[in-house]
């Protein structure tokens, strides 16, 4: 398929690209800051400068989604905020599930970084007898043999994956029998999910790559 | 500044726009992956499926770096890994140092994920009297009240940052101060640092938040 014939097809389902939908969220957050710091009223270019992309990307990425502010006024914080939000879907509290509690699982099950942003942690899975059935911040560690039933019977559609790469897969697996649509994965490792599943990595190398770029050389 | 001024600055500059250098990561992990599937020659379209962008924009953010492929041949894999990783940087080896060796400063030190990649962890640092003098992965934990010095004499240019949030900032000041241009941020908390210094941050709401847009709802 040609980038014109996505085009075409994005405008006709008026669906907006993924790489637009990506970037939303930066959006928001930014507005959340804008709005703790006390700005009520701000321009794509200010949104622009916190975010660090264009004014023109900012109004052109904001259009697709529908009027939001006025020529010359700006937006409103609050209500670009609030429209955000409901395009995102994010409205509303996700119930989340975690899956493999070493480290990384027990750092996001105390993370408090995605209250008020959409998600709550509700469930905590892990393989190893001997985790099954502590506690972390009040939730009991499940026997992920459970898995796709408990999800199921909870509604759960979002899990985050924190398992060793060589259990990731059949983790990954589980979860989408489970119901689950949206995965976040830590495990270094390319996992294969059904074509209605989404799955995003945290990736430290392709974060720090993306920064050595601007390092001088020690000779410049 | 407009867009059509920034245009004309980075044309003049030739200072390719920030969101081409963060995608040129993406575009090495799926090479590198591809590499291993043993797919020796690729397209713009076999690329952009792999990333999930359009051929053109592969092409176009790939282009400004050089002349890569060839039209109607396609790109070298391995050439092209080789060219992005001169590109980014990461033809050498960065040494890493961790700061806050809680839950996820230990996973950190433990990941493999960042190994080949350009990055090895080489220094680990903490304020907690308890922590100072155990070893992760055979590496000390380091007092953090030695920290510009220690970065500085070591010419550690690249950090991740895994304090909890009320430090962060405090710990950020020390890395700069020690020399750090690149800082990758756990803190669910934003950091200012001088404009020679880059800081990125792992959230993991943004990236639920750009994958609940495509859930549908239990209504549709």
């Amino acid at each position: 398929m040609t980038q014109e014939d996505n085009c075409r097809k994005a405008r006709k389902k008026k669906t907006p690209p993924e790489i637009t939908v990506h970037r939303l969220p930066f959006y928001l957050r930014a507005l959340e800051r804008m709005k703790e710091a006390g700005i009520l009223i701000t321009s794509s270019k200010e949104l622009g400068e916190w975010v660090g992309v264009s004014a023109a990307q900012i109004r052109k990425d904001i259009s697709q989604f529908g009027e939001f502010g006025k020529q010359g006024t700006g937006y409103h914080t609050d209500f670009l905020i609030e429209k955000l939000r409901e395009i995102l879907k994010v409205d509303r509290t996700w119930d989340v599930a975690i899956v493999g509690m070493g480290d990384i699982g027990h750092a996001l099950a105390r993370y408090k970084g995605c209250e008020n942003r959409g998600f709550r942690v509700v469930m905590l899975f892990d393989t190893h007898p001997e985790k099954i059935g502590q506690e972390v911040e009040g939730l009991p560690i499940r026997d992920a043999a459970t898995l796709p039933e408990a999800l199921r019977e909870a509604n759960i559609k979002v899990a985050i994956l924190s398992v060793p790469s060589n259990e990731a897969q059949n983790a990954a697996d589980k979860l989408t029998q489970g119901g689950v649509k949206a995965i976040l994965s830590y495990a270094p490792i390319c996992i294969h999910v059904p074509e209605d599943v989404r799955i995003e990595y945290v990736d430290p190398a392709t974060y720090l790559q993306g920064m050595t770029y601007y390092i001088p050389d020690e000779s410049d």
